[in-house]
């Protein structure tokens, strides 16, 4: 078999596994493939046995020398040093992920946060890069934000940047799992919606839902409150409302900050649907410069899952 | 006379005047003045006004030619097209500025929204150049900002980036000026401290104020509800500590959203003291993340006049 040249490699890391994908030089994918990753045992091994899928991936697809690796990691990254501050996801302190991974893998690491990977990934895959300014919003359990200036990911001072889904728009709001008050994700993250239905719930005010979580299979998820809005729950209706007009917010903030030519929308509680964006977009439009709105587009990514992983291996390419 | 070379020519326009400056190649003070302009002629006629203005101020320095103008305007600016798309200050509306002014005005014009240039002047002043991204907010009686991403002014798609001002912070909040809710500078503008002093006294809370405020000379202003404060009124007091907390919740998303080097404050409000600095501050440490906090420099500008005039003219030396 000839090795195949001149092909990047990228990785997204899960809280149980770790999705690779190999893309040629223009960012077409080559092959991808999704493994188990035991992150309980102490980090130098976990890191192994990453190197260890890794290198087998390679492999089993004919590549012996990538142009180099980019791995996104859900947390606090120092994209400088490689090395993971801190990933509540991983359970990870201060892991020189980049210098672990250097024993193992004998090309370049880039080491990034998994939104700012989904940011860049949703550039090249949603915005076909036919835009300067973008911000990306993952809204999954948490919400997730990258911000890509000028054709390229913004950092900032020590890579912290972009952090959207920890932007007060409510400041005597709802605690966040972050310490401060009325964060975006606290409200129109998935555990934030949950919340705000399991209150309705207490109250007896959302019987519809009460009577879906009753049937086989059902858990309390954005799902499951927007099946009862549109099987009439009030309360369910009202709760995607308001989840609607915060998230309008949030863009509304995006768009007088940013001026973007493009917003970008990913992860679960994207796809919920009009019930989500069309008081979202009606919030928009009435809370955000005019002429900033004109010139802004906003889509929902249909790469959601490939995001994050291709995002990390376009890091090589950028 | 010699006439002067390689100097850049600078102004701010006010809502009565225009302030001019002429600096060097590397950004000294050469001369400075200040002229009345009366903004109520139509919009040709003032231009005309502004640009004899500049001349008689160029030829008074024995400047013949100098390398541009950058000029500064309070509203939203099309910086390609040289353009006031709308200046309620002014009463302008779609006034091709460049474009007047480039009838009598024979060298390159740059014009920019003037919160856009105080961000540039508190880069060159305040900052010295020594960071690459900085948010620069003024407080007066809107709130200006302007953003420095990696070491060149950020102005998004359509030129209208940089409006922390307009950024929620409390979206079920007062109605703000420029129709959203809840914005930066509904609570933390001068306008917005004076109206919830306004409401204090009404309901009779400020007693101290009210006494104030009968003395010569005294009006309802940021100075006279710090004075208040000092002096013990609770209400006046608690409306600084509350006021305090709104900022250190914006500069909480700042830092989120950009992580930057630096923040600088301007603008009348932002010589308030401990008063309005020690809750923001507090605010701050208490809301953002540990990483980009401990990243930041938080200061307040010793150069407020001359931000916006100086920033028009670094424009050129960018």
């Amino acid at each position: 078999m000839t090795s195949i040249q001149n092909v990047v490699l990228g990785a997204d890391c899960g809280g149980t596994n770790i999705k690779m994908a190999i893309l040629d030089a223009k960012g077409k994918l080559i092959a991808k493939d999704l493994q188990p990753i035991n992150y309980s045992e102490p980090a130098p091994a976990v890191v192994k046995n990453m190197a260890d899928r890794l290198l087998r991936f390679l492999k089993a697809n004919g590549v012996s020398r990538p142009k180099g690796l980019g791995i996104g990691i859900a947390g606090d990254v120092d994209p400088d040093k490689g090395a993971v501050r801190f990933s509540p996801n991983l359970g990870w302190s201060n892991v020189p992920l980049k210098k672990y991974l250097s024993r193992h893998l004998k090309f370049p690491i880039i080491v990034e946060n998994d939104a700012n990977c989904a940011a860049v990934g949703a550039y090249w895959l949603d915005a076909k890069r036919d835009c300067r300014n973008l911000v990306c919003l993952t809204l999954g359990t948490g919400v997730g934000g990258g911000i890509i200036i000028d054709g390229r990911l913004y950092r900032g001072a020590t890579g912290s940047a972009g952090e959207i889904g920890h932007m007060t728009i409510d400041y005597k709001g709802r605690r966040c799992k972050c310490g401060n008050y009325g964060c975006t994700e606290s409200l129109i993250g998935a555990w934030g919606i949950i919340l705000s239905a399991q209150e309705g719930l207490a109250r007896g005010e959302a019987p519809v839902l009460k009577k879906i979580l009753k049937e086989p299979g059902m858990k309390l998820a954005p799902k499951a409150i927007a099946m009862a809005a549109k099987r009439g729950d009030r309360f369910c209706k009202e709760l995607w409302n308001r989840t609607g007009e915060q998230l309008g917010c949030v863009m509304s903030n995006c768009v007088n900050i940013f001026n973007p030519e493009r917003i970008i929308l990913s992860g679960g509680v994207s796809k919920t649907g009009p019930l989500l964006l069309k008081p979202a977009l009606a919030a928009l439009k009435k809370r955000a410069f005019k002429m900033p709105v004109s010139a802004v587009k906003i889509t929902i990514s249909r790469y959601d899952e490939n995001l994050g992983v291709f995002g990390a291996a376009y890091l090589l390419l950028e």
